[in-house]
């Protein structure tokens, strides 16, 4: 199914003229508007005059913000469509199996960073299983700001994940970082993720669009909402309505902790668009001594979902050790917020294996 | 009680030197080092020599960083003293008659942005503390970025809140702008609160350090957690050990929200420093709509208090009225945080009020 | 005279509902604008009702913004009055003496951070007069991060720097930290300076903006243009037109120099506003090794002057060694900065010194 | 040739353990430094222990970071090693043709942002070249934030643009934006650009690093400049040593201008690496009446070139038009140019176009 928008690009705007601006400057600028193709509409104040432009018309507003006489352009629609709570009022619910994103439950998606051996991999499923998180989470291909750091073990890693997941009745979530990955992390994962670095490669956003799996899109480090929403819609706009949010720390001036997780994001989403939005707070942070009240912070703000670093041995992690919580802590957090989610009406998942002596 | 520091300058640091860096050049760095008064320690790598300075000197590390064939000057002592852990380990817990800030219980200050009417700071502080705030706040010396904007009652309004705090049993907190009315505030409130804007206003601070009223310093828009910090030590130097620090936003490119409430500086202040620290989800949103979420999510992190803007009428509020709960909103907020609270050991006001039907 | 602003608190805006407000929200909307004194017109678009307020009213935007069906408020004109070009279309010269600031000259204002000692600021007058500095600069009482670093001379320094100044022909700009130092600085000093620190230290504005002497108002570490516009108000309000702007750098995530001098902030508020502006590359980066870069960079953009320190020693240096100048170097500038300014139709000062062989 | 580094991932690094921590925590940290295949030395001061560990060991100091008594990490290498000064001394000049980048002329790179028509293109090409442009820039493969924008002309635009580059000996660059597009991109470029979201595209960045076409790096909006050198990294190391940098404007606080265009970190590049370093001061601000400001700054503080959007047509440019000069304000700024480069010891074309009537 490909979605059409109907007037996608319609960007209504009001034009905002400087006290003092002449009738020529006023003129010229309603023309270049009904040359765009918009209705006009003209209010003059006091001091100044109002331009309003919407309807079928199609254009750059920063064009006419650069005009002579132009006090400023204001942008009065939002650029996403498919994305925004105006196209879809109801909450985005992505299904996978017996698992819900979107719904009354808090998914919680653990693992290791890397996929680093085939013992790693199933000493940290059988924890993150254990304390009770849903899905897998571990990379195989990974985007390292180093070309000599460890690069991931690629496929062999995949399947490594992929079977451990399976062993243990999870779903699995791994990333993609370029297109030519893209049919082979199909394969073995439920959910694809695009990383924080990747959030505007147009290219590899357009080609998620025309597969079907699950995406998990990653807010940039400097990444506005707005850019983030539209980076969503090129997901959307090429026909897969199965993309979740995650907001993984934003780049300010405060260093001492590697990102600013900016808890905020998640209630401004939920109002501004239906996708799940799930937070990420070992990236978030960077410290393993922070994630746990970064992760109580992000549900009790009502997160739909965590993506949490668990590593068996953080201490000898091939990378993001630092950052990884030891199984312990793991299950402790769990408790924790299977306390806060019900202050919001929600749920963290109370498993099997808890009723088998989870917490001892 | 005046504290002495020993060695308050004492600036331990490492210097890198460029890898090629000359023998010279070498000894012209710990030559101004020992002039500075350092133990210096060099140690020569197979690509660069790294010195080490320690001990009673003092000087400005800056001055060795442009120096000929240094490569970078790392500071390897935090610089505010008596604000850090290492000053003293145990928590410090600000006792106001039978309040305790930074102990056990979490303390939410709530009331009116600024007093306007008697019959406003009364019909909100009846709502406040009914829902179990145990400081009223509010203002009447008021920061206005406009000249033309509101600026408070002064000491009338001072006058209004310091009665409602009274008949209703609350501590008062209300903002001090200048050195000149420390007085006068101090005569009606229990805290004096610092603005974001005067947190670098030193001849202010220096003056609350000679007062033992309790100060509340916000955190300044762009200010980083050391800086904030050394604010407090300002405070701290002058021998009042009362101070509690609140997180209020910080300034980043994101301008959906009026500022980045940052949720990590609890831990991060709470790691660093004995003070208590408060958030303040109204002016960390700037948006009614997402200051139960916030507050949510900084009792969840682990704040010792809250700060929040509840008004009898928002609507028709004089400022701030965008980002002001309605009473019947800030209830609602104070039973999801009792539920939070126990996820991390603490609890919230449970008062007589609430025994005498609290919320139903 | 005291400067009568009529209107002075119109704020028009324009209300964007959100698709799929009903009738009642969009009337609601209505009636409070009504009810706040604006002028209301209503445009009905195909999606969405768009809500112009214009004229004689006032009251907060944010608080329509937070109404239900209100998707956002866009306010339509600047806060600040009397420092727009709206308000005086040529540029304001302010004249001290022979030096005029503002006009077809670049004007250089040098110095050290501090006033230290008699020969210390003797020498640095002498250095910095050769050179072809028009105004002298120099600090006695200081703003400094730790209550534990030198906090200046006081007025023992302004008497040093105000003596060396008129031996050499040179006017004085110093910083005023608070209201009670107003008096004894006005009487040694032709420009007072406001800190970045200060700038929004409402209650020292309001005081400037009853004294006549020049103001040079420092750009806050992390304000916006439109905030350090409306700190100049505060001062212009109270009848001090002699005000100057100064860029010094801001907060980003950049670390590598202490701030990030905003060059495109020269010529924005060149546009915005007839207020000289004048850079500060030495508080902007925080390294003499790029002072040079960002002088020369910032009279290529257009700045009106530049605040410039320079020491006679800087490697013993009380404060600010780091970023201080040698004498040479500021020599070596001066030269540089004598090619560019032609390019941009501006000099910069060629003084009799030059005739008695400077620089060759 | 295939650059082999020697100990490429060697990261010395200073742990500064915290005051008070025991033996048995410092001892642990030596441990695994040692396990990690560091030197460690020990300095054991009056109140904390410094560790400085060095040589042939690796592993991520995070992980040292989050151990118990560990105050600090300190990292005392940087992690780039091809692109650093310490690895090449003198500056690195790309030659193509008789085109010098990083030399003494200052190369200006100039044209539309796409192209749109073969008369744009040609008109836009004769304007540039005309006034003194030696590189010819437009897009073919247009990265754009919405899905529903036009995304280029694809293989016909670069036809387009490679014809006239070559009608009037121009060199071209263009972007890619996929590894995909690489070989043809190259069959028709001189230089393939990178953009700013695809600045840690390190799939991308590799394949570049396979190629021998000279690469133009920009700065990601968020980068770090450690980070931006870091990506030179990836293509340095794969064996195309021909990178140029490219400075475009950073995402801050202030929103006046889409971008704050970091013009300090012109010089801090050149001091930190051999690359040379081009600003784009048309992104930088995004409006056209700020572009020759900044222009003219970028080559005052010492750029080794400018890329510029220039247009025949700019009000009906379908892409970046409000930011693009006319081919009249581009002459002027061009002769602006010539006047400021001799400042620093530095050229401007000065063609024998000019002796054939430029300017006039």
């Amino acid at each position: 199914m490909k979605v059409v928008v109907a007037n996608a690009e319609v960007q209504d705007m009001v034009v905002v003229m400087k006290e003092g601006a002449t009738q020529a400057q006023v003129d010229a600028v309603v023309a270049q508007l009904h040359e765009m193709g918009f209705d006009v509409h003209r209010a003059a104040g006091a001091n100044r005059t109002v331009i309003g432009a919407v309807g079928a018309g199609h254009g750059d507003p920063a064009l006419i913000g650069v005009r002579d006489g132009v006090h400023e352009v204001l942008r009065i629609s939002e650029p996403y469509k498919l994305a925004s709570r105006s196209f879809q009022r109801e909450n985005t619910v992505i299904t996978i199996g017996d698992v819900r994103i979107g719904g009354d439950e808090v998914v919680v998606m653990a693992g290791p960073c890397s996929a680093e051996s085939p013992e790693q991999v199933e000493a940290t499923a059988v924890a993150v299983k254990r304390a009770g998180a849903k899905v897998f989470r571990g990379g195989a291909f990974k985007p390292r700001s180093s070309p000599y750091s460890f690069q991931g073990l690629g496929e062999t890693g995949l399947r490594m994940l992929s079977e451990a997941a399976d062993r243990h009745d999870l779903k699995l979530i791994t990333e993609v970082m370029e297109i030519a990955q893209i049919p082979v992390v199909e394969q073995f994962a439920h959910i694809l993720q695009v990383g924080a670095r990747n959030m505007q490669n147009y290219s590899l956003l357009r080609e998620l669009g025309r597969v079907r799996t699950p995406v998990l899109l990653k807010r940039g480090m400097s990444a506005t909402i707005e850019e983030w929403l539209m980076s969503a819609e090129y997901i959307l706009s090429g026909g897969n309505m199965n993309v979740m949010l995650c907001e993984r720390g934003i780049r300010t001036f405060e260093s001492y902790t590697r990102n600013t997780l900016d808890i905020s994001a998640i209630p401004v989403v939920q109002q501004l668009s239906h996708l799940p939005v799930i937070s990420d707070p070992s990236h978030g942070t960077g410290r393993r001594d922070k994630v746990a009240a970064m992760a109580r912070a992000s549900v009790a703000a009502g997160a739909d979902g965590l993506l949490v670093e668990v590593h068996c041995d953080p201490d000898h992690a091939v990378s993001d050790g630092a950052q990884s919580l030891f199984p312990k802590q793991f299950e402790q957090l769990m408790g924790e917020l299977r306390i806060i989610a019900p202050a919001i009406g929600r749920s963290i998942c109370v498993e099997p294996v808890a009723r088998r002596g989870w917490g001892r």
